[in-house]
């Protein structure tokens, strides 16, 4: 992860068109496994004083969310996750305290409740911050994992749970609220940041054209989906389904919508489909948000009748 | 990687028994594939003052080296890699110099020279140190990949090229030397500390027993091949293949051999095989270097006729 997406996007980008990396680019690298079977392969790092910081962290809930961003890189995928292998980093004065083995028995747990196992890692000294690496290998039927760039012009756009209490507990946790706090609407929201639970797709995957885990944000993985789909979008405020503690804790319905668009880390899957009736189907915690347009519309936001311009840094209102 | 191997290895053995994971302990986890092949999936780190430093690094040859162990370690199994998945982190002002695109340049040359394709990746900003970590991912032929722990009294000992450059590579680049030293003999030292070149397994797997790569440095490693086999050893100093530019660049011939002992970072395969004329086969670069003896003799080397002890640490003279 990185506090800077963009140029992680383009410098990625830059690679892959030198070098013809071409299994770069979506959540997984899908490889060849067998006949019926490919592989999916992500990683993902957490750096202390960037994504996370040693005065809130729990080390076990740190080392689920280590694994669980990666995770659901593999159900952005369509996947089912199988493997994990962790590489921690960690000062000598962590080392001397428990961090490390509270980390590792926090991954442990979640990997066991996801079906996944920890096949090896690697555990280094570091002069200064810790870091927690995390590369989880699944699988997916073949040729059937689901891409980013699928979208078609006219698919509905739906999101697989709340958006923005990790972003809330982000903004608590700054604040020095922390998981011990006495209002259970505060502790939900840290939860949500400092341990996210992403769900798999509950539905046919045959249903999706196009798919990508929510990481840095509504609107810019959506960005990610029409950038490499070659389509458009407009999102329904309404129909955002804001996580409801968000408000509950003292947050303003602006603030709320704010950190459901732009909070990033909440690990929802966000998916299109020609279906508009995904909500329906049990079990799936559907909720439909909005519609892929053609190449020519911007990203933009309708809300109370009025459309505005999405764009990755902020609103632009249409004059 | 770690400057405290042992409490490293203490660390997963005791995460593997508290947690019965039994893929863990070997240089890759064996996974299953297909039905005539296995995955190997292996990870490494190098950390900023720990692995390396950036008054000496070459960030080219960084990223060649972030690769080698990992291949090395699939090497180490008899398996062929195939995939890479890379994370970077830099500080801010790494990432306005060219260091992580230079790093990703070397880091793909060498990929490509070794069949290995990159997958993926990430890449974060840390507050600090650097770090680059590398997932290989390989195959091997089902249920044949070599693990250490197959060694049987009687084996001899094999390894596929000269030992200790690495270790001397670093000493001369802790006492100021360059990568851009005059002296060739000094170049080739630091090159081999800076970019090892792991070679694979170039005989039949079949007359192997046990293989480990030299990551720790000789002695550790064949220790872990004992340890995990329940044997002893011994060695002949004099069959040692000492890499000969250590003596021809100043150090004595008892240091020289301690850097082939201890030094580490060779990333030559280390292996046991009931033959011992594994030498002679064309192509193999194998020298026989010692004997698997039985448990209750413990890791010793013969030199001139003595026999010392050898233990993780240092030598100690039988009396």
């Amino acid at each position: 992860m990185s506090i800077n997406k963009n140029t992680e996007f383009s410098f990625l980008e830059s690679l892959r068109n030198d070098f013809r990396l071409d299994l770069i680019g979506d959540d997984c690298a899908v490889l060849p496994r067998s006949e019926d079977t490919d592989l999916l392969a992500t990683t993902d790092t957490l750096v202390e004083g960037i994504d996370f910081r040693l005065e809130w962290a729990v080390p076990e809930l740190l080392g689920k969310k280590a694994l669980a961003v990666s995770v659901s890189d593999v159900y952005a995928m369509g996947g089912s996750p199988e493997y994990a292998l962790s590489v921690i980093s960690v000062s000598k004065n962590l080392w001397k305290d428990d961090f490390a083995s509270r980390l590792m028995t926090g991954m442990i747990e979640y990997a066991k409740s996801v079906g996944v196992q920890i096949a090896g890692g690697d555990i280094s000294e570091t002069r200064s911050d810790a870091s927690v690496t995390v590369t989880v290998l699944g699988s997916a039927p073949r040729q059937l994992a689901v891409p980013r760039s699928g979208a078609l012009e006219g698919d509905h756009i739906y999101v697989n749970g709340t958006l923005g209490g990790a972003g809330a507990g982000l903004k608590l946790l700054e604040s020095g609220a922390r998981i011990d706090n006495s209002d259970p609407g505060i502790r939900n929201l840290i939860q949500k940041q400092l341990a996210p639970e992403p769900s798999p797709l509950a539905i046919n995957r045959h249903l999706v054209d196009a798919m990508i885990d929510i990481s840095d944000g509504l609107v810019a993985d959506l960005d990610h989906i029409c950038t490499a789909s070659g389509v458009g979008a407009e999102l329904f405020a309404e129909m955002i389904p804001i996580e409801p503690d968000i408000e509950r804790t003292g947050f303003d319905r602006g603030k709320a919508l704010e950190f459901a668009l732009r909070g990033g880390e909440d690990f929802r899957l966000l998916l299109t489909s020609p279906s508009d009736d995904l909500e329906n189907i049990p079990g799936s915690e559907l909720k439909r948000i909005g519609r892929i347009l053609s190449k020519s519309e911007k990203l933009s936001i309708v809300e109370e009748g009025v459309r505005s311009s999405l764009n990755r840094k902020g609103f632009e209102h249409f004059s």
